[in-house]
């Protein structure tokens, strides 16, 4: 058997992890910290050259690491009972709720019923309703997944199809811009994407608490405008062709008028969402564990029988999600724990010494969008890099609240930066109204947008609202 | 809208766990220990009155004691994060690469085309299969999964029909063994169930370190003489008609000549399994952690093809049971942190007091078996009532290991006394060829002759095992 190229990149994995296993440790650093980051390297790193998947690495570094003795099982296992990937795991499961009670589609066809007389105005009610859903969806994949059937309809009732090539623009136009809202919604709102939460974890080791509130108000303004941007900008840069739709707003009415008043499982979804959203919202001042807030939600549903068992028994994926997300979780916190990241973080801030904290802030930012070329979902980034990175611009004099808004809002946004960025673009990029070329250009240019308005107007908005 | 039965049923536990809660603390519990309770018997009522499910009882209780500060949530999900928890969900999924890859088939219709000559020697062939199989199929679940086909293609095989009423006999016959074989088989080997290493855990609150080894050393006698028995037995109180087949080790090799040599991905599930049952049996003399060696195993099946992650995506009802049993896992370990278990053991160990260890022993046992009628799983009855039988155990001066291997013996075992009393009955009660009379029937008889060997032939080889 000759190796073929799968084989000679496994290898190369696996000689990266023993590379560095057996190299001396570096003074500073224990040897569990070193061992440990030679499993998550590699880890990190077959997944970047696509030589494992994300599950096989993280369940091989799993049993890797309590085997040789790196963690204990109680440590390697931590990630498996954080609330934050607990709630990952809930939010997929409930998220779905929206989608099979029809709930979903109503909102989106509403939106479509006011605003979709043009291009323009279809563009704007399809990020407007992202943007509206995002709080009571902590998937950005499970927002998609409402998003797309309602872009699809919308594009195909105006005779937009991906084999006519003129025609097919503004389907393009529309997922594109799906696409882009589905970026900085998740920068919006803290519960929008299971990223966020992540992250916030990370940040909160570093002694800042974000909640709900905090959240928002950082990001409204940088993240209102972006979105308020993106029909504007990517008509620009990829014109849809048609701008009149002078008939999308009567068939949605139509359609709306199809499915009568509120069905009994979309009004106890409805319900439900509003009582969670206003948990999360108020779950710092009362002091509620969002997680918990998110499991009485999933129970409610499940006794008023808007969801089934059969609904999660579906959903597989989101074990997988659990498993590896879980595994990644605590590795990363232990790098962490056991000084690893702040090892880095001194390195890294000693080749940077010397710049002022402004350079420093927009180094590391521009640095962190651009390395997300290299991975293939923005919690795998989150894990890997946030800590590092916070860590070297506080060492660099970034104010803690900026250098973490700023990594956090961009671990959202980045995610259009390339078609595999981020899973919720998945669903869209296989629509085929658009090349991978047209993909990954539109993809740099809307990025470098949205990297724009979050440096020159969210820096000093959240300089100002984190002050004092 | 009028109260239907479910509904009544529903207020009741609402009715139980508000009526727990408000009443007056009892002198000697912390407010949160009764609180915990009077939620815990809400949500194990719950299901044996059949209000709500599993999983939906287990969300909104872990939601309801983090959310009223009964609870941390770092206690409430610390079942997720538990090596007993993890290890039933990677063994749940780990298990269908023996059945994917055709091994599990293979092994079966070995066993029939060499013992499968008569009804007691097929019956012999399917109890010996699970029995051989169980070490290294940590689901019982799993295993009748495996071992369903062959017994109903061997009963059809031989004419045996469920609407034929004299030729269903033989079939019944053959389901029932592979029932009352799993039961037993799930108590001769650790790893043979989700339930042992759930009640190994707390077993282990009480001082008791149990291993691969120690386990298969108490367990070799009393439950190997059981599976011995079971074709013999069964077939004395529902006699298979039919006793002579010698048409189906024929037919077993004839299938066995059409299935080839081992295919690769036999080959490799087998050779993982090998290594992965090889590393729980030296786990405890090489301080191994047994789930890391099940995520290892769970990695190489993946990295080689044998399971892909569609596999998993399919098989969602893991993430449910993971769901249920982390959270029910928590709050009995957390019932016996905060105190509850040992102050019911206190209270039923004054009723029992008086009377001899040899007695209170029996008693308990007869008592713990006779209560799993009430019971749907195994893992909720040991979650529930392993603790504080084994507490009011050893209070009675029974010792520690003779009380805690006849709880979990019996823990297995009486899986087959309903129907519905394990996990694994219900493929083979959903086949038809027993009536829930014959099953109720059989399975007292079965579990009564369980009860009597294990007590009379494993009571003294335990105390004589574990002696010194």
């Amino acid at each position: 058997m000759t190796p073929t190229p799968l084989m000679l990149r496994r290898a190369i994995v696996i000689a990266i992890a023993l590379g560095i296993w057996f190299s001396p440790v570096p003074a500073g650093l224990t040897a569990p910290a070193w061992h440990l980051f030679a499993v998550f390297a590699a880890a990190i790193g077959s997944v970047l050259i696509g030589a494992f998947s994300l599950l096989m690495a993280a369940m091989i570094a799993a049993g890797t690491i309590v085997l040789t003795g790196t963690l204990t099982p109680v440590q390697a296992f931590s990630g498996f009972a954080n609330s934050s990937v607990l709630l990952v795991v809930v939010a997929f499961i409930v998220a779905q709720a929206v989608v099979k009670s029809g709930l979903g589609q109503r909102i989106s066809l509403f939106m479509v019923s006011r605003f979709g007389g043009s291009s323009l105005g279809l563009a704007y009610s399809i990020v407007v309703t992202d943007a509206a859903m995002g709080p009571a969806f902590p998937s950005n994949t499970a927002r998609g997944g409402v998003l797309f059937p309602i872009v699809l309809s919308v594009a195909r009732g105006a005779g937009s199809h991906p084999e006519d090539e003129v025609g097919r623009r503004l389907g393009g136009y529309l997922m594109f811009c799906a696409m882009a809202g589905l970026a900085v919604s998740s920068a919006l709102w803290m519960t929008a994407t299971s990223a966020n939460p992540v992250g916030i974890q990370i940040v909160q080791k570093f002694g800042l608490d974000i909640g709900f509130g905090s959240w928002i108000l950082a990001s409204c303004v940088p993240a209102l405008i972006a979105i308020g941007m993106i029909p504007l900008l990517v008509a620009k840069i990829f014109p849809p062709g048609v701008t009149a739709t002078p008939e999308a707003p009567a068939a949605a009415r139509q359609e709306l008028a199809t499915m009568g008043s509120m069905t009994r499982d979309e009004l106890i979804t409805a319900a439900t969402f509003v009582v969670m959203v206003t948990g999360w919202v108020f779950a710092d001042a009362l002091q509620l564990n969002v997680t918990s807030i998110a499991f009485v939600g999933f129970g409610v549903l499940l006794v008023t029988g808007v969801l089934k068992v059969e609904d999660i028994d579906i959903r597989g994926e989101t074990l997988s999600t659990f498993l590896w997300l879980a595994v990644l979780f605590a590795m990363s916190g232990q790098l962490n724990e056991l000084g690893f990241i702040s090892y880095v973080g001194e390195r890294l801030a000693s080749y940077l010494g010397g710049l002022s904290w402004p350079v420093t802030y927009v180094t590391l930012i521009v640095l962190y969008v651009a390395i997300h070329y290299l991975f293939v979902s923005q919690s795998s980034q989150v894990l890997a890099l946030l800590g590092v990175f916070l860590d070297v611009g506080v060492r660099g004099g970034v104010p803690l609240p900026l250098m973490a808004y700023g990594l956090l809002f961009a671990s959202s946004y980045f995610s259009v930066i390339t078609p595999q960025g981020g899973s919720q673009n998945i669903i869209f990029v296989a629509s085929g109204y658009l090349t991978q070329r047209e993909l990954y250009k539109l993809g740099l240019l809307v990025t470098l947008a949205f990297l724009a308005i979050f440096l020159v107007i969210g820096t000093p908005w959240v300089m100002f609202v984190t002050s004092g």
